[in-house]
């Protein structure tokens, strides 16, 4: 795996495993892990491990294993959640609602800052102490503050045309909620969560173990 | 890619977005399409669209393209989603009841049967026409109604003992929205949708995007 000129898609996707399970570890108190251990819990073999952390410059010890708090401090900086990062909402739907009020991302420094939504039941209304935003505010919203990344939970239809103002005013990440795909300039950086392509993987998957 | 006795996961996951496409060509009134147009929208090369349907014996005619309805009708088959399929929501919380009032997994043929919890201000609410029941009740209803998938929305620390007592009646396949782990008997299929993660993963893409 060559990993000189830009981490493979694969390792960077198991960042998060490996932070989230050296946080476990920090609470509970160990304060070193051989990669056998780490690779054990992961499902990824050791060698794999050392693989993907030589992509950083490497954290082990030989024969030593890894120092628990070391390393879980070089993935938060790898990761870039060693300091707050800023996310609007667009879309106060049930996704988005869900989203807003999901505390998990704040231990991980993510700050909801905005939530926008263009339905004037909800825009006024108040989530988690935010004040729901007409969609009309976005741009003066997004002079006056720095923000990171924009999760757009809006229906189908409406996806790709507010991506499209979204990145006009300047956002270079979106979470995507939707089904939609979204076609948008080289240097916006997409993460999709489809739920429903991953239901009907998990039902394929488990129709085809039935099989066996 | 050899896929006679197993299809690679890799193709199982671009499944679904085949079938998504699909569906609004369908929509859009288009018959045919070529293996060109279709990487074109799926940013998948053309033989590798050709490859992924010959998993399944192939469906396209040389030169002649797909017939846009017919294969959307031989992956939907294929994905299982070509009958309804049976959905309990386990944790009424946030995302427990996003997923609840999420009208697109009805459109996939997903049903939510039932949904449980054992907050007492949460059980005996409804969520879209299905009243919330007690964990407690979750044997008997499992005895008298077919489920095929369990969605699990419970606090992190809860997740692997709800997992352990949802697979000892009997659920083979897990929808898990906790960032946790689950170490469950290998003939269990479990999804993962770690949102944490995922926003973590496209942090780091916009801040290396940013570096360049």
């Amino acid at each position: 795996m060559d990993c000189k000129r830009k981490v493979p898609v694969a390792v960077v996707r198991r960042l998060p495993r490996y932070y989230r399970y050296l946080s476990d570890l920090l609470k509970a108190g160990i304060t070193r892990i051989s990669s056998h251990e780490l690779s054990l819990k992961m499902r990824v073999t050791a060698s794999q491990i050392r693989q993907d952390f030589n992509c950083f410059g490497g954290f082990g010890q030989q024969g030593y294993g890894y120092n628990v708090e070391f390393l879980y401090n070089e993935l938060k900086k790898i990761l870039g959640v060693d300091e707050k990062r800023y996310m609007i909402i667009i879309g106060a739907g049930n996704i988005g609602r869900a989203l807003a009020r999901y505390d998990n991302f704040e231990k991980r420094g993510f700050v909801v800052s905005g939530i926008f939504d263009v339905n004037p039941d909800i825009v006024g209304t108040e989530l988690r102490d935010i004040k729901v935003q007409h969609m009309d505010n976005l741009k003066d919203f997004l002079k006056n503050n720095k923000i990171d990344i924009a999760a757009l939970c809006v229906p189908y239809n409406n996806t790709h045309s507010v991506a499209l103002k979204v990145v006009e005013l300047g956002i270079k990440a979106i979470w995507n909620f939707s089904a939609m795909e979204l076609d948008l300039p080289q240097d916006v950086i997409v993460e999709n969560v489809h739920l429903s392509d991953n239901l009907m993987i998990l039902l394929y998957k488990y129709l085809e173990s039935s099989k066996e």
